[in-house]
């Protein structure tokens, strides 16, 4: 890992002022000063101490994601408590939390019927830095904080935790929705962050073979030290392949994490009848079903499709994976920088070079 | 029903106060004065129009289930939003509300998990008139109020939707865990309130024959009208006559809905390998597992038990049942008294007299 | 009903000689003589008496869909048993008994695994009228009979279990697989005869309300019949329509009984976040995905594929739904011929004239 | 492992007869000469090369669990197809396959209704050694030999795969009815072959915390090993140890692998609300089941009993397991005898001597 921050370059700020990474229009996006916010009754703030940046804020500063002008970016945090709303119980402020990047009521219709990422309404478990200020910040306030406030335990590093707020914890329930039984085979299409976190997940759940599919080798091969038993390239044979490599009969379930129309179609054309598709792509454009690989309907196949889930219980479960040693996912975090570089992070993330999979962001 | 009310017999009160019934000592209760409470961040309070008893208000009376002196007793009502405390939305004072006996958080460890009844902590879901003031009173202050007011449609009766905060939730959920299928037998041992919402309640999910178990022939009969599609006296051979009836092969799912080992046991013998056995009794005393009846632990037997489930959800959906007609737990209130009279209330219900089933009280 | 049956015009046969509905090529089928089957080990023949034409069957007939010249059409069956192979235990020449439209073995991996309608491989539970010789017939050999014989019990005429053997068992499962809570609400698309058991299937199972959508007045008014709480004639605007009624939220359980994007898209588009789109529908042509309306797979839908179950287990279930007065599936029999006049049913089914919905065939 | 197998003692037998561990009286059985079966239609010969005893072998050899006086005891093999009956199909004379201790028909209700180690009524999926003669031979009749003989791949040894057979599919099988989540928190009580398997199981399905208990080290030490994170040594404050470590919480999941009441009333005690307790244990005498414990039947908890799951199937699955080196079951075989010996290793078996676990019996 490449941890070596650079020399603060950013100037002080008077007091009750942060600095925050804003996007302002398509392309255009940074460091700004703004006004530290304050915690209203059931509300927190944390002061941030590691954030990272996620393929969704790429679409974000791009643009190609709308939101308004003048958000904070970024959804993923460790940090410290600075201040605790009235009616938020069992917490001190100084104490190291985490929060997942759905940050639910628990509250609602939805969430109380166990729709949780979908608090309120469509997409509603996710505010931060989507409809409300994020965590690419000092400071950021976090709504519902009874809810979302997950107490970091001492033995557990900053950097050993903060992929659990989205990356994980999204490719993980892609695994949990894929029905996977004792000894089942299963296919990941694609082995970017979400995906390798999926692989870990089929594992996790008693996948017997895991085949990772990407066409990045150095991808293929962090698949392989994460679990996966085969790993293939990506190509336009690819379904064929692993038809073949399971005697025609497909896989128990295929995960799709990526979003685009060609992985979606290879999950089912791998997929035995009555095999589940587990879907956490993001898709843009179009998509269509090849029927002849949908059985035309008859296949007894499930498609599921599934926003990270997030809440305090959640990321407590998560975190004991790590206490226990079942997973680190420190190997995905291949870079860090300072909040004040965070334009270079970007810059980086984007141009996927240097074997770039996650880059953290240390603000404190 | 016997709905006549008598005429006010209280004296009027000065502002502020309100009439409550509470608990002193075992065998001693009844109404008295006390200050209407306030809602603090995140409560409500709700002037009650209409309440009940349940039998667990008798075991509180008798001493049986320990409750601190000076509680307000009762946990179902149906009544008007009087206040609502700061950081509650979506609501207005003057509204018709009703809440769920159990009035989870929805933000804790265990709700978040899915465990909303034992919300903080065992049983912590039951709150009202447990650990808290409950509803038989004029007023009653409601906890995690956004999670827990619940809406009634102008076209239901405040009679219609009162026995859905508890006997309903619970008899109905009895048979939601009792893993019925599609035309699937199911045995209901003890046909009181809760037994008859469990017959109600596998009805509603599909079971083909129900069996209804109940020493009580006007409990047998209303099971008959509530959809048991075979009622059967209570007595040393029932196992052995269900048996008998399903040739052997005993029933797919046995509700237990009293807490008492003969029903318990019976449940157990007339199951079949691999059913289900989702028990709502309250257990006192001692239990014992009937070796031969459980196949020795190998016969892929399940037990289930369920409190209560509650939260603005789940009343919400049971209301649409109501208001579709597939319901109408009206029959089940034979006898209405005032507030006033709550004492005779307790005194009718404790006697099993005049075929009493639930008492509504009225309150305004 | 139209029961009247014409008189008997095709020649007495020599013994060993039946009658038998056969494909010869698009267009061209018709009854002719066939050697009666003998049963193998594991098999059984039976003798029909009542079989029925179904959606499927016109598909065969125009050539739609591949079948081998020369075979004998129909897949659903009540008889009597008239031979039983080596190895067949627990039945008796001359019982009467139905089959499923889905004849598992019950032994293979798919069987084993729960996929027992992909018996041996994709649609591989579909052998009766597609693979082999089906129940247009006045005899049809019964692969896997230990499986697939189920007993009718004596109280229950021919025509009262019939549509079980393929659409009540194809809709109720379409409601089966909908994980429709208590109360939900649940949207029906077409109410042809699967569509209408599907109706039938939402409320056996506890929805409250149960929106029924076709263009036909008639089925809408027998959807009504079955339990749907709102009808809603089929056009541009009733995705929308439903949205509305349903005050934005959309529903709970959307069921695709029909097989066109534009039903599959209306389910999706007024399908709630977390809710569950089901279809029985056959697919042909192509199948987009309105990306908006799947929330770019962001919105923890899932979709699942449901292809007719089969086998005696599930036979015998529904069954006790018809005994247990559940059910009453007679009123979808509009019509009924002779097998000599087996081709104006055909001729009536696919006109849609005359308020078909489905044809019985009486064969002895 | 003590893998040294003794020369051959028995002497040579006449064609068609075969040695066989036979069943007396209590106290009275050892190798006998037998007629070597012959596989009726649907059955299936194997001549055994590997086979195991098991605890409950030693039940039935003191006569604490009936059998047929003359039966050949033992319900695990490894062997070679010898002769294969008519309808079997897709095997061939001299393919290595395996069994598992429980052999299903697949095609009675309970096997169609997915209850399969309950074929056919209460127990009746465990026929080897039980109600036809079993493992402890030179050769066994298999009986629904389609749904039961699992090909075993070239790559896996006989010791590699004996082991699912029975305490493999049973400690598996704990764990996957347990309702674990990522990240929960398991104890398993006792850790003998079967309770090691559970924590196995509980591993592969993506616990975090698994805390085995058993009075004996050496188990411990194989606990382990085998990836329990925590061990335990049994004794009176042992629930209140577990309560400790997880801060007064409880575990999400507790395994009762023995069937006792210290260890199943200890499995409740530890038990969360809204936590499964998952049994495999036989138990005898009485259970009791602690109501406080119990939450009083109002703590949301589930129990569920296993019976070992069998069928190709299901052994196909768990041998994928082995061979993508997610499991090795090897360390458990302690101990190897020749089937003349197994008199010897029965004794061994029963004294607990030797850090025995399993031994394996080498018949051919």
């Amino acid at each position: 890992m490449l941890l070596e921050l650079e020399e603060r370059k950013t100037k002080q700020l008077p007091r009750g002022v942060m600095y925050a990474n804003v996007f302002r229009a398509p392309g255009k996006f940074g460091l700004e000063e703004k006004v530290i916010p304050h915690a209203g009754p059931g509300q927190a703030v944390i002061q941030i101490r590691l954030t990272t940046i996620c393929g969704t804020d790429i679409h974000i500063i791009r643009g190609e994601y709308p939101v308004r002008e003048g958000l904070t970016i970024g959804h993923e945090a460790v940090g410290i408590i600075h201040e605790l709303g009235a009616g938020v119980e069992g917490y001190e402020v100084g104490q190291r939390v985490m929060t997942g990047a759905i940050t639910p009521c628990g509250q609602c219709e939805q969430c109380l019927g166990g729709d949780q990422s979908q608090c309120g309404g469509p997409l509603g478990g996710w505010q931060l830095g989507n409809t409300i200020d994020g965590t690419q910040a000092e400071y950021v306030l976090i709504p519902h904080a009874q809810a979302n406030l997950a107490s970091v335990p001492d033995a557990l590093s900053d950097e050993q935790v903060l992929l659990l707020a989205d990356i994980a914890s999204t490719g993980f329930a892609a695994a949990e929705h894929g029905n996977i039984r004792l000894g089942d085979v299963v296919a990941v299409f694609a082995q970017g962050p979400i995906g390798l976190c999926a692989t870990i997940g089929a594992r996790l759940l008693g996948a017997s073979e895991i085949i990772a599919v990407d066409p990045d080798p150095n991808r293929l091969r962090l698949a392989k030290e994460f679990g996966a038993t085969t790993t293939m390239q990506a190509g336009p044979d690819v379904a064929e392949r692993i038809r073949e490599m399971t005697h025609g009969r497909g896989v128990d379930t295929a995960i799709e994490a990526l979003g685009l129309q060609e992985t979606f179609e290879n999950a089912l054309r791998v997929l035995r009848p009555g095999g589940t598709l587990s879907s956490v792509g993001v898709y843009s454009g179009h998509l269509k079903v090849p029927l002849e690989a949908f059985g035309a309907g008859l296949a007894d196949h499930t498609i599921v499709t599934t926003l990270c889930p997030g809440g305090k219980e959640r990321m407590h479960r998560l975190m004991r994976l790590v206490e226990a040693r079942r997973i680190d996912l420190t190997p995905l975090i291949t870079h860090m920088y300072s909040l004040e570089d965070i334009a270079k992070a970007y810059e980086l993330f984007e141009s996927h070079h240097n074997g770039v999979m996650k880059i953290a962001i240390r603000v404190s």
